[in-house]
């Protein structure tokens, strides 16, 4: 899904600024990189900042206007401050995201979408804004708005993985990996309570007498983990060697 | 609510780097930067790269430690790649922005996240990464996985943006329950591990020599519950006991 979006970018003048988006592209899976009169393209920092995604660089489309850029797409998004004088169709990158995704799931094989980032010094002009079917804005601080072209790229391209991707996300692992050990079962839980609770009076810490909320504190401490079978065997180990090192006096 | 986020960087090499993630930063309305021991700062090559951010770079704190880094913040967060050996408590960033906006909305002034971003070129040791609450894990093309410093910052900082400033937070995951009780810091929590590891020692449950990997599990364990200072207080207590229990003999 992600091989059906292109990213344009029009008039870049510092090519390190090339090579940190075929970077942010690459990181997200995306690898379709169009430039409209790059200032200074090939050039060595934009392979530096690319850091080995120097292929994007080397299938990247180089053309003379945005209209060359743009002819086979369906879709075409120009990323734009707020307050444009004529009102025009804009989203977040999250809905933008979600909008593409839906446009894919119906008709994937008659779909591509062109997503323009302009300049440095003063983004994309009115013009090339208003060949646009809708825009896309970064929120930002409205005191400090101007985001960097390839942080721009890196935002939007994160969102599209997050939406075009989402069954991948959505079956990730929640541990990093896969928990490597079995949950402990309640019975297990209780008689490592129980052995605590014991323990906890033999050290004089719980007074049966007044036993106060301890254990309630110590059992929602404990139950909050949702803890595996080595971790119940590790309290129940320490418990172990405290009664046995009372014991021994 | 986005003063209560705290931008770690830690060891980074390149200074044009720590300027790009100043620029990220305020961007997205984030302020406060720490640095752990950076290569080359200040430098002129930061400045250049946080384009008028200089105000960030100006007042970011340059520690020696981590620890230091942190000490006073109840959320520590580790971003990170999947797959390490120890499973984690993992989210990606928008889980992750949930999660603080939901524990702003409740606790909003004993509250302090720290966001943990590693080395260029190897990430956050695994002791680095099992000082913290939980890891951040920024989905991305498995064969390229490795964001730059300046992108990594920019895309959390979008996505805790998105959650605090646009209450895009109605799909806001569970977060334990709604404390009575101020939660604990780093220091207390590591002051209450190093106090664990030393009874562990003196009741020979830990051998100095083979640690295995026993800390790192009871790390997790406890970690994971994000655990309030009456809580620490508790486990304080009990290991206090054990210590007496042991010396009265």
């Amino acid at each position: 899904m992600l091989d059906k979006i292109r990213i344009v970018l029009v008039n870049t003048t510092h090519p390190g600024n090339i090579g940190a988006a075929a970077r942010a592209m690459k990181n997200m899976g995306l690898s379709e990189l169009c430039l409209v009169e790059p200032k200074l393209f090939p050039h060595p920092d934009a392979i530096a900042r690319s850091s080995r995604a120097d292929d994007i660089l080397e299938t990247a489309l180089v053309v003379e206007s945005l209209e060359e850029a743009v002819a086979d797409c369906q879709l075409v998004v120009g990323t734009s401050a707020r307050g444009r004088q004529i009102p025009w169709p804009i989203v977040n990158p999250r809905e933008l995201s979600a909008q593409v995704s839906e446009r894919l799931s119906k008709t994937p094989d008659d779909f591509k979408v062109a997503i323009l980032f302009g300049r440095e010094d003063r983004g994309l002009t009115n013009e090339e804004l208003h060949a646009c079917h809708l825009h896309v804005h970064i929120p930002t601080n409205p005191d400090f708005s101007s985001l960097n072209v390839g942080a721009a790229v890196q935002v939007i391209a994160y969102e599209l993985r997050m939406a075009l991707q989402e069954s991948v996300v959505d079956e990730a692992p929640q541990w990093g990996v896969d928990w490597d050990i079995e949950l402990a079962d309640q019975k297990e839980i209780e008689l490592m309570f129980n052995h605590l609770e014991q323990t906890l009076i033999d050290i004089k810490f719980l007074e049966p007498d007044n036993p106060r909320q301890l254990m309630t504190r110590l059992r929602r401490l404990l139950l909050r983990t949702v803890p595996d079978k080595v971790e119940v065997n590790i309290i129940r180990g320490i418990l172990t060697k405290i009664n046995r090192s009372i014991s021994n006096d």
